[in-house]
């Protein structure tokens, strides 16, 4: 295991070549020893039709001359357009029509895929989407969710086949609004798509604590499929929980949110037991930070991950004996 | 506080008005004290327009003559309908565009009010939809709930104005795919209808467990507008909930849900701490069992629901002071 | 094991005979066996005097005739006086000088023992009361609890001597604003008085539970000290616990206190638990009911609380071997 | 499922066809409706012999004249032997040497499963035994309890097969010093003999709870193997625990165990998780009261037992479909 | 957010100017970067008369010369006298009548406020003491609290105009025997003094602990009152309190006490959610080690608190949004 | 106290006096300060008998020349062969008959001690073994744990007077498979030799944890006798706890036992309160890690346990009184 970090945390050190080289060397110097890479249009530091068309070099060199490696390319607005909703909601992400927006989605996760190959990366984490992600609950119609299988698999397909051909695997990672978002519903997407080789996991600890099951039995179950694996906290927050629940509603930064995200460590998660279960599951992947705690500032969110999960990060193998 | 049924658990008695009489004289026959009456267009006891065309007499007669009383009339299916979703969903309750459902549900509801004022009912239970419940969480659109609410207001104010000037409360029950789910959307839709004195909630303990809050805080700051009680029970079943959590998605008969409806007794749910807050709060109403338990027939439901709950009940007032 | 009940609830019936009778008669219409009776001066049953007079025959039939018996006499009120505090505090109770009210508070247990003994009852319940219970927190005078050990046993020798002339046992209820208040106190307090035979303990779990202690524990270690049981519980209100504490100020009747006592059943104990280790402290006494419970009517608590314990008093003995 | 009670808790009644006749009417009288027959060399109530030479013929009438079921015969005492220990541990039971002991316990088996047909009874309950339970820990020897595999298929293969001859099941109870302890063990226990279908299990989920285990998980795995349940419940003493552990040494009957059996109701058990998970496994069978609660009555511990489990009993079937 | 120490852990090093520069450079080593100076006249370091003679400019080089600052002056032992209790308790404090007893903790609070002033230091930490703390228990006086709040207003409005007058703020700390022990007490005393601008409080976490509430609760509803943080930590000790409760009595060194004070990490509470909860509260001030910890020595107590606390100190504030 | 390590850690890295100094060296290097030596015939450093025909020199000059000290000498394996099972179980350790077996023991563990005597270590730690463990559960032979106490008595007392003639204490380990394994058979043990003053304890609070008591309170009830401590850890392994429960059978490395061995900081146990216990009883002497962790590898456990345990080691004593 390595510790990495995702860089849209770096985002407010502003747009270009020059604000990138500056978040990779931040990364470096807080002890990161890789980054998740963001690719979609809102990224301030990768044009993804620039970096194809022959800027991918300049990438690789400024993330090499850190001494950093590209734990994933990622693409989780554009991919969200893939199954929607295709509504008001992803208009910022794309405009159009859900037709215009599906196939938008689908070459840009190309696109996304053919750069990580350029970059020798060989997985791009990413989200699905979902038609309406409220019919989790059975009612109105009782099989709703079910509904959506064929979509799914339709859709699915052909981008699992794109990525594959290029040697990579896509990381979806299972997350409220996408199709997705336990571990029954991973498994009922692996089934959808007949365990296509190319689809895996990028496993965020604290979307799984906020659908209430326990992120540890995911790799227990599907450790084989996890990719990539968010450095992220959650936080039931328990003076707040009894009045608004699980399900918070409104902006992240409310202060009276009954759940926030946090940084790890300063949330519910046992990183312990998590990464005893990934050290189990023989992973050997990337845990990358994803700072989204509305508590602290960009920066000072970093040092505090880094402080509890550096020294949790455990890198030689499971003995496959007794030695005593 | 008396302890009353709701009527869709006698459904498979069959239709029409014996039916009708046979499921008011088994609710009579278990313990019941009053009966809570579904009136949309499923309902196989009811017809709303028949009733409003001078039905209702035999209804209250029928009802009275088992020596019951009705708590509420109840109109879920078709309150979806306002606010929606308005896509396939709800098209099995009523077919048509957008407008065609809501304009619909907004003459049921009125009916069904009427009905209630015509049978000397106080209270009409029900849903009024949401546009798209799955975006309590604040992504891709930061402010997808706020953006609700004026829709919310605009739907809602005609409804209540037509309740109350029939002398009825709508007791909304919060629940998942409604804009109010929790004790803080709740509290957000009453500041978008000014403090309407005609809403007022059917508190169902059960989907608030389902959305990780604690009811009884419910009632402790809602109290005042709490005019009915469902008695349903909630269990988060512990040998399955790390697989499927708290949201699990498919049919409610599913075995290896991590949550599912239990009757009362049967769950998490701590009545005496229900039954406390409610009689500190004042409520001198009815709680109506209803039962969605999927590990129990109807009958059989019942009376364990009776024997869990009738014994608790409390009928004396608050004691406004020490008498020792 | 036997049900009884603290007559303290039946004040509201009136004062004097008449009122006693009917109280009796409730009594035995709940259910319960046995009844405690306060002879303090605010007693509308018993004027200590006048049954020392030879009111006390017509006491005993009263009891009698109903097929109840007297588990106790209590004089909490007055022995408060014995240790204070002596300010206002306790001016209701008996006006004067810290000797005048220790003095009386004397005179008056000495007469309840006498009464006891011509009504053939063992036991005395009661308090102690404490010159200052705040000392429990060893600031600003560190040894301020160990100073009062002396003034408990110059007051508390003459009064247990005297109840022992009369064949009666004192029976201490651990409680706030009283030297011995946990179980570790409870013990400095036989120490203190040379373990005197006549220094017994009315165990009111709901008190220790206040404490924050185990009241099984309690019965685990001076189970052969405990004469007679209050059939109380208390409850941690959870909702409004973070906000209060435990040691929640202000009039019992307030609502959003994060303590209060319950009937039994309704509070946080496991009487299960309590009753399995009074079986095996081979206790054979009565358990009788004080209901203090701020949300339910004196008669509605108490039909509460003979349903939960009613079916849980165990009557044979504990079975010497395995029979197996 | 019926409630029904094991025969053991009679033996005081005395020795012979009156006392057994005596046995079944006051299980009757209690409300059960089954009664579980050890039928070892122990019991008072039926010679195996004798009832196999014709007697059987008055123990069905008695049964059936009390208007109860028989719903098992069992035979714990004697199946011990199959497997051990051999040793002093068991002499007491039948002494021999190990090839001695294990033949009697074989023959007494078959016998046991031949009277059961007689009485057209399919539930045979009962023990295996172990050669050295304490294997269950690696040390010193590693592979300890693998070791013990073929010695239990090479002992029960022929006695399943005899019983499986008679139409009979042998229920193993888990049990401490039993091959099959825990799900775990008893999954290898149905491996080890080819998923033979005369295997199945006795559950009793007060000895799975003191494996450490959750009997519910227990039932969801194997409920299809379920033959029988004991209605017996297990009680972690909260306030000895911390020092005897769960693996609390020495008799029954000693006061400060950290662990110890009890009547359903006064343990630790959830019997509604219990039954809930038993309905949903489609268990129609006998839960059968087994009372070694230390600290009650033979008699008392019976009421307290159908006290709690009556009223929780599910006698209708799984509704297959929702109905509302 | 900074790091601090309250100075009366260095009173073992002795007396005078050089004893305070020991402490103050001792401070510094230890990594703490404030000091909270007491006052009162048990202080070895600090003279207050003296100080205001002339001494404090020596005592603000002493603090600079070691690259420290004041976070607040203290005076608990004093303000104790303002309410009392009056008699033997504070003796040690102050001997004399109750009149003399307050007018000499007003004196010196003043004193204590005027230095302040001269240091440039805005917070005065310290208790008001109370009439009589167990009166918090509502018996045998009903409304005794309540009633000790004219006394509370009388004496603290003089000592608040006062503070006000020097741009000084007086922290109180809620503890037991202060009239504000917990957070509605504190509301109380806000209340009592017309929500004097100038009472604050000097949040110590361990003492909330020991009122059985929730700390962060404090932080979410008073928050802007919060002046000061004591770095104080509270064990309910598992394997004791099930004896003494949370409310032991006697010396804090008592090694079998249920509730022990301990050095931050070492007990019960979340730092990581106190500290969230003030980041919330836009808390830029200090959290102070108070050391009352019986199983450590004065050093080891500190590095042990520096180890846990200093690594979780928030210094960037909250982010006014979401920056990605 | 110290820190220290179990030298079988380094049992990979061969064999021999430079394997041994490696060995040492590794151990320094981590940061251990003691190291405790088995000396077992399975130990590739120590050669008991060569040691004590002169090559103990050599030991404790490697010890010291590395800067570290010797803990104590331990002997679990042939400490095993005392009291048993001593059939094919330990045929490992030395082959024979019962007396065989337990006469070797006998010798190895004097020559044990005799070897401390010469390196001036005064503990030996290790096992006594135990006929039948699995005789804690009183069935078939309720007194069959009593029984085994003659035994134990035998064969200890020439034991613990050898060692005591050689000024050495035998520090025995509380372990499934001894007769001594949880507090309350630790305390029988003592007192079935009269509580010898060689007989001590080798504190491993895991194993404790896997009794299912609270290893906190075996330091509270037998600090005294406390000579060594294991730093071990343990983990009731959340997701499949409720399949194999505590009592997981098979190889320690088998991925989804219940129950698993962990380096400190990485199980259930609170080594802080663990710390503060032996603290309080004045224990100052050597907590050795022992890595039994399947999870990581020989070297990476010890980091993680140096990391997690050294930041806790307190080194001053107890302060004897208040000190400020």
């Amino acid at each position: 295991m390595k510790l990495g970090v995702c860089a849209h945390v770096f985002y407010p050190l502003g747009r270009g070549p020059e604000a990138f080289a500056a978040a990779v060397a931040q990364a470096a110097e807080l002890g990161f020893e890789a980054i998740e890479l963001p690719v979609d249009a809102r990224s301030p530091f990768i044009d993804l039709d620039d970096a194809l068309a022959g800027g991918h070099a300049r990438i690789a060199e400024t993330v090499r001359g850190a001494g950093l490696t590209i734990s994933a390319l990622s693409n989780h607005q554009e991919g969200q357009l893939l199954l929607g909703p295709h509504g008001v909601d992803t208009d910022a992400i794309h405009a159009g029509s859900a037709e215009v927006k599906q196939r938008y989605a689908h070459d840009r996760l190309v696109k996304t895929a053919e750069l990580a190959r350029r970059l020798e990366v060989d997985v791009v984490c990413g989200f699905t989407g979902c038609e309406d992600y409220s019919r989790w609950f059975p009612w109105p119609l009782e099989d709703g969710y079910e509904r959506m299988v064929p979509q799914f698999r339709a859709v699915m397909m052909p981008v699992l086949d794109e990525l594959a051909a290029r040697g990579v695997r896509f990381a979806h990672e299972c997350h409220p609004r996408q199709f997705a978002y336990n571990l029954e519903t991973a498994q009922l997407a692996l089934a959808a798509v007949d365990q296509h080789p190319a689809l895996a996991f990028n496993l965020d600890p604290a979307n799984l604590l906020l659908a209430g099951m326990d992120p540890v039995v995911f790799i227990a179950e599907l450790g084989a499929r996890i990719a990539h694996v968010h450095g992220k906290d959650g936080e039931l927050v328990a003076h707040h929980a009894a009045r608004s629940g699980l399900l918070a509603h409104g902006a992240p930064h409310r202060r009276d949110r009954g759940f926030r995200f946090r940084v790890p460590g300063w949330g519910d998660l046992s990183w312990r037991r998590l990464i005893s279960e990934l050290q189990l599951a023989r992973f050997t992947g990337v845990i990358a930070v994803e700072h989204e705690d509305p508590t602290m500032s960009p920066r000072e969110g970093l040092v505090q991950a880094v402080r509890h999960l550096a020294p949790l990060i455990l890198r030689d193998p499971v003995p496959e004996a007794r030695w005593w």
